[in-house]
């Protein structure tokens, strides 16, 4: 049901972290589950793929990652720095070296001219490392948008895999 | 990128939760966050999706959702008792009025004679009610066996939101 090029990833990174003994945490907002969903289809996952929060809502996102609600008040659900609380949160609420968190206005509703829809953030975090955190604005329908997400979020964990700061 | 049922599906589950103010959460194992994925496909959803919770690890179940360890030794992690108390677990740790719980054997290994690969339990449970478990053993690759599983498991939550006890 995914696109190949998505289940290649998810085969690349299973391999790339299997290999190390490295394990994956994901906390997904827009994306709802897909990117756990699309990491746990290739055979073998199990062993790489700890746990996954989908946080769809704000209290979600606090109560399972431990997102401070003023941060969600102050910035937005849509911000760099609930992305980036939500990734160290997952790795705090997990055993994973690896935690992909994303939030995002996947539409086709909820946008605005300062955050339209396809607005995302994507934030990598390892476990006692950096965080990195992506800023991109997606283009076409719902579904384009929570699978470009997807995409961008498993590059990311492919290259942290591999020990490399970005993709 | 989901079967055209499937989102058919869950824009009926939106359009019955929304109608009564309910709200709905998942736990997720051998689906990974398709369930959720597949909730939050359609426009809206998220006035009626409270979270998801994908426990692909033994540890997850237990601290994610407070599944006994001594549950899992006892019953496995694929068994009638286990799917249960994933889903009054979710029940448990949301404000979801109903909530989705499946654990099973997607292949193409793990499989066993007593438990083979297909062997699926899925359960519905609502706050304050009844919870509904099913056996399935389905048929199919890795890919069929889960999306099988979420179309059943969808089924439920649509008689659950539409006040049947079963489907």
């Amino acid at each position: 049901m995914f696109p190949q090029h998505l289940t290649d990833l998810a085969e690349m990174i299973r391999q790339a972290y299997a290999t190390r003994g490295l394990w994956i945490a994901t906390a997904e907002s827009c994306t709802g589950g897909l990117i756990a969903g699309c990491l746990t289809a290739v055979a073998g996952s199990s062993a790489i793929v700890d746990r996954g929060f989908v946080t769809y809502t704000n209290e979600a996102k606090a109560q399972m990652l431990g997102v401070p609600a003023d941060l969600i008040d102050q910035h937005g659900a849509v911000s760099h720095p609930v992305a980036e609380a939500m990734a160290l949160g997952a790795i705090a609420h997990s055993r994973a070296d690896v935690a992909l968190a994303v939030t995002g206005i996947a539409g086709p509703g909820g946008g605005s001219a300062e955050k339209p829809v396809g607005l995302v953030y994507i934030a990598c975090a390892r476990r006692g490392g950096a965080v990195l955190v992506e800023r991109h604005v997606l283009a076409g329908d719902r579904t384009d948008i929570r699978l470009a997400t997807v995409e961008r979020a498993l590059t990311l964990a492919l290259a942290a895999g591999n020990g490399n700061a970005a993709a």
